[in-house]
């Protein structure tokens, strides 16, 4: 160890390293190029293609080089305001829609505007404590459990707020459903009682639903119709459209928030500047939809619902906890039941877990600590997403939508997911 | 005045408005659509087009979905260390190349990092300041004068480093060149004395060669040629190659900044992710160029200077202090030797005469204000862009390179920029 590197970095991002999901996917490119097979169900990418009139709305965008304005194209502002106003019944005016980099930089920068704590709930996605981090804000973390679906509850969130000398603390609460890590999605009764107690303590709410597109049955619900005058809707084009390298993500925000809008705007034009200009041309086209994006999704949601339960089933065979996912693309896998038999094999922390099946079966998942969970908890989250989505979507374009999906279409299409999580039932019996 | 608006910002950002160059494109559109004839002299986007083959390898990257690494797609950052290699004859390793959305994204960063001072000199581009400001960072800052080409000296440098009871502190010194808004450079000798001045002090350099293939004698010379072992050299797709909507800028780091390359990259992990991959597919032929890319350089670079000596005889004609810019597209006015006048007409600071000037004359330029000057100084940056890039490159491209540039090409293809400043001319006559 060499101590005496001189260098003078802010001691919020010291030591820090790349992001989990990123580095995991650095780590088994590295591994293939040895010329190792994995199984890689680190990163959380779209399997799917881009649906290909969005394709074609870049390519015919490509000589657009001008600056757009901060806050993003006003055509694709209407059309994400008018997305949310027909999927998720939220009444956004355009002017208030924000375009960012990817959702992520957007959430980044609301944390660095804001000045308040920020609440969350573990498991969670991997960027929110680090984000935090890395710009000092204080956290509130509540642990949830396997038993409730890994879902807070409303009580659990009333716990989180209630401070008896500073109830009137700011916050800003945070919402991921259809969530990543775990799957898991709220009902609409769950969803009032959480808004009613946001309400309470005049909270901020941040529903990150970049998954909503994503529920198996196309139900999704938004929080923010039960607390619209306070809930920041996130969405993008990274997962329902499989876009993630675009890098485009949205806030729809509500009229009394639009200090906040602003308050990001001015920051973002002292950063971004701005969305790639052609990229935000083609977004226009997957925010209008249309029959043949709907068509799309629903052939994803009854890929990705019946590849779920495919896996499910294999890895509860074998005593892991993992609950059926309602949406997006995880399993939050709990091998604690477990416990026993891997800490005679000197296994006892949720990274030790993922360190040696990846070395001894080949298959990548991040473990439990990646997503706020303790060192020592036995949980993981695995992507299920490491198969050929284009030859997968014209398999089930074969079949009616009013069929169910055979099972031969995701044994023969995601092989390499299926076979991955043979490996871990293998590995750990 | 509403004081009672419930807000709860960072003071670092409170009453932040947006970027000085992003608001003015906003008013003229505003502006514009009322009906009203605007010299839009305000944004300096380059009026050129995108390369033909730049646009078509976009193209054909279209339907490139994938996250690629932090650090950028390994092809690009090989295609960048290239051309610094070809271009400034530095020596730089691809795995010290990081590419980002937009260079100001990155020095964003680079500022969010380093735990240290942030030493600018004045006019500087806009952004510099309000970046500082957001991360609370501390700032030295250097007047430079007009008689000294707006030119920060060895001499200046020495004095703004130099702290008896703390001379170890650590230091990011920025330099920008050819210079937003002054367009001016530095001669080797400069550049030489300058950089001794920061290996004294082992200070880090920033230095914003943005407009590097923008000089237009195509003459640019990097500082890191002369202080290699702490520059950072930052460029981009926006300026020369016209892509400023596209959002792609880079970083070159030399071996022994590597630490600070890294914890960018950690924090750019848990930010904006990667950059646009159609974009960055397009920038690997940007970036390794070509005798066509060449071409189009040498004729953008003789329109920029043949429009630059006209528009500065118009205005030192009539009493407007501005030298002939050596790169880039700006010219910084300075109207002090009409103080008198201006003063009789009411105007009494930068503001005050860019605000007159686009509602008597309709042009619109930037104050020194927003360029760090002090708000009494009657300066102001003009961005001589405001002219179809197309035609006039079609145009030039009838001479050949070898031969000057016609008169009457500028007459013809310019109208916009000679006309808006006649304008100006007449307003202060």
């Amino acid at each position: 160890m060499n101590l005496n590197r001189p260098v003078s970095l802010n001691m919020n991002v010291r030591g820090m390293g790349q992001s989990a999901t990123l580095a995991i996917k650095q780590m088994c490119r590295a591994l293939r190029q040895e010329g190792r097979h994995v199984y890689d169900f680190g990163l959380g990418q779209s399997p799917f293609p881009v649906p290909h009139q969005v394709v074609e709305a870049l390519r015919l965008a490509a000589s657009q080089k001008d600056y757009l304005p901060v806050e993003g194209l006003p055509e694709l502002r209407e059309a994400i305001a008018s997305f949310h106003r027909t999927k998720d019944q939220l009444d956004i005016d355009p002017h208030n829609v924000l375009v960012g980099p990817g959702s992520k930089e957007l959430m980044f920068l609301v944390q660095l505007v804001y000045y308040g704590e920020i609440v969350l709930r573990s498991p969670c996605w991997v960027s929110y404590m680090p984000q935090s981090r890395i710009l000092g804000r204080r956290i509130s973390l509540t642990h949830t459990r396997y038993e409730e679906g890994w879902k807070i509850t409303a009580e659990q969130l009333l716990r989180a707020l209630e401070i008896a000398s500073d109830n009137s603390r700011p916050r800003l609460i945070v919402f991921n459903y259809p969530s990543n890590p775990t799957g898991h999605t709220y009902t609409a009764d769950e969803l009032k009682e959480l808004a009613e107690v946001a309400r309470r303590f005049e909270a901020i709410v941040l529903s990150d639903e970049i998954y909503g597109q994503l529920h198996h049955k196309g139900e999704h619900i938004s929080i923010a119709r039960f607390y619209p005058e306070r809930t920041i809707v996130s969405s993008g084009l990274s997962k329902w459209c499989g876009a993630g390298g675009w890098r485009l993500g949205t806030f729809a925000f509500p009229k009394d928030l639009e200090w906040l809008k602003e308050s990001i705007a001015a920051v973002a034009s002292e950063t971004y500047t701005s969305v790639c200009t052609p990229v935000q041309y083609a977004a226009v086209c997957a925010f209008r939809g249309g029959s043949e994006i709907e068509h799309y999704l629903c052939h994803v949601r009854r890929l990705l619902a019946a590849l779920a339960r495919r896996c499910v089933e294999s890895l509860n065979g074998v005593g892991v906890r993992v609950h059926l996912p309602a949406g997006a693309f995880y399993l939050f896998l709990d091998f604690t039941p477990l416990a026993d038999r891997l800490a005679r094999r000197g296994i006892d922390s949720g990274q030790s877990m993922c360190d040696a099946l990846l070395a001894e079966a080949g298959v990548a998942i991040l473990p439990g600590v990646a997503f706020s969970r303790s060192r020592s908890e036995l949980t993981a989250r695995l992507s299920y997403v490491d198969f050929d989505g284009d030859t997968a979507l014209a398999a089930s374009e074969s079949i009616p939508l009013d069929q169910p999906l055979p099972e031969e279409i995701i044994s023969a299409r995601c092989v390499n997911v299926l076979d991955g999580v043979k490996r871990i039932a293998q590995w750990v019996s």
